[in-house]
């Protein structure tokens, strides 16, 4: 299970107190994400990384609705984002919203943490855990945010489609 | 688009021939499709080729429905087979058939042979050509065809998932 909680964040502010906090720089992602109209509570999207000439199809169970913090994700990598998008489209799928984030992966410990800046919503920082246990993931999340300075004030628990659409809507 | 002609063969025989002809083999295949249920005319499917490591996600549509020999394909490499089945069960396509098949691809020129020895269904060899000239690209076929000792009443015109289908009851 992929546990995650998203924060609004200042990009260059956050960036610091993770480099002070010890986390390790994984990589920088230029991600374009497409994704796709499914009943509530699911999500499927095509990820092309550009910097990193990769793309992947991800479908991800929202396993807490309305918290979105719990998810069943399975993913592939794919080698073709046109190719995959035709053929999601010959299935009868509808696109829905594109999201354009440049991200900043670091990692300490087993806490991964995906500093984004997006297109047209503002600054995050997702903090996330692999676990089985739900429960001692949100204690490593948390215990990571205090850290960084952040409190139940900062979280948005909107996901990146529903603020893409409330903009845009 | 892809052209292709199926006609029955005896393994052993026709590769043979295909040795006398010239045609050069490229590589041995063990595979694995596994067919969804889509409307008439659509097939997609997961193809694992076992001895070489890969998986391949591909979508046809079939634009000459009942003789089908052409063939409007998208195919994208993915990284796991078993990933690719979750996910699309979870958009709700329901599996369909598998197949199995040893095969060996022979080229000459630009018309790629697929001899083919497919499990509980017989041993055939797919002429194929891919063109956007549907006619020369049957010229091309039907003249490998009549080479390799091969004539109208050797092809198979039912889809390998016709041919299971059938098999199976």
């Amino acid at each position: 299970m992929e546990i995650e909680v998203k924060f609004r964040v200042n990009f260059e502010e956050a960036k610091k107190k993770l480099e002070v906090l010890g986390a390790r720089l994984l990589r920088t992602e230029e991600q374009e994400d497409l994704y796709f109209s499914l009943p509530p509570n699911e999500l499927l999207r095509i990820r092309r990384i550009r910097n990193l000439g990769k793309t992947y199809l991800t479908h991800k169970l929202i396993v807490d609705p309305g918290r979105n913090e719990e998810f069943d994700e399975i993913e592939v990598e794919v080698s073709g984002f046109e190719e995959m998008r035709k053929i999601l489209r010959r299935l009868g799928l509808q696109e829905d919203v594109l999201i354009r984030k440049h991200r900043l992966v670091y990692r300490l410990g087993d806490v991964t943490f995906e500093l984004n800046r997006v297109e047209g919503i503002g600054e995050f920082l997702d903090i996330e855990v692999i676990s089985e246990n739900p429960k001692e993931a949100r204690e490593k999340i948390w215990e990571s945010a205090r850290k960084l300075g952040l409190d139940e004030n900062d979280v948005e628990p909107r996901l990146y489609t529903e603020l893409m659409k409330e903009k845009n809507g």
